[in-house]
């Protein structure tokens, strides 16, 4: 708030002529400042909108970015299928890991979900119950589908089904 | 602007005390609507960083999420790489089609550059030069690496050798 005079102490109660002009030159300066305030703030809100739809668009193009040497080695692995069988799987775990690298590297590591561990609908999602007479009731008793990203932010928990005693 | 009276028309010319109170209300209204305002833009600058992170963050993970089925295919393709070998192919097949499907979801077709085109800058890098009788000069000769996006938004352009004719 710079160039602002403490107005509430100079109201014109002496009467004169000149406290008249000083109070109109106050308040045109007054309401000049407010309504170059008002259209600044109109202003920022219609940037506003605009900078988080291109900020979305960036991060999109971003993140997308990644994924292209996910797909060049992806063809390129089904080019050399046919030539060298015998590499396939090797391809193909190659691809898988370097995968994994593009997650981890946006924030979201493969999750390490053990069996025996305490079930937490934080991290897991419970698709079925199996009765085992190993675990503890309440525990991982199997992982369906791995979870991926870090504590602080879970991208999607692990698929569990979840041990249960016998009645 | 509402509530903003036209404050120019109403100087306290008439030098009475009645006109100086006025005016001095006025000053007193004007200040006051002035720093509302003027709090208000700061706020909002304030949120508007605060938001465009959270809109780069929620793009972030939701671009991301969209692989995950990716990266589960991968990972039953070579589990069943072992008991099937014979599958792997077309496991890695349709993994490709999926992810192909992601980044045209997202906005990114792979794009089909043909041999033969002109050369475009907008849409094919050049990675070297190739001399092809058959082709016309400045024309795509070979495409080594894809290209992905829009026409509107190439995320990145095809990776090409462009013909060139012997001296």
């Amino acid at each position: 708030m710079s160039g602002q005079e403490d107005t509430e102490s100079q109201t014109a109660d002496d009467g004169t002529d000149d406290g008249a002009a000083e109070a109109a030159s106050q308040i045109a300066e007054l309401d000049d400042a407010w309504r170059r305030t008002a259209a600044e703030l109109d202003n920022l809100r219609k940037r506003f909108s605009k900078d988080v739809a291109s900020a979305r668009r960036q991060e999109r193009a971003s993140v997308a970015s990644r994924w292209l040497p996910v797909l060049d080695n992806l063809e390129r692995a089904l080019e050399h299928a046919t030539s060298h069988p015998e590499q396939v799987v090797d391809g193909l775990r190659a691809v898988h890991e370097q995968a994994l690298t593009v997650l981890a590297g946006l924030g979201y590591p493969r999750r390490e979900d053990e069996i025996g561990e305490a079930f937490d609908p934080a991290r897991h999602e419970a698709v079925s119950t199996l009765v085992d007479e190993e675990l503890a009731p309440g525990t991982v008793a199997h992982v369906l589908r791995a979870g991926y990203g870090q504590d602080s932010e879970i991208l999607r928990p692990a698929s569990v089904v979840v041990a249960t005693r016998s009645e």
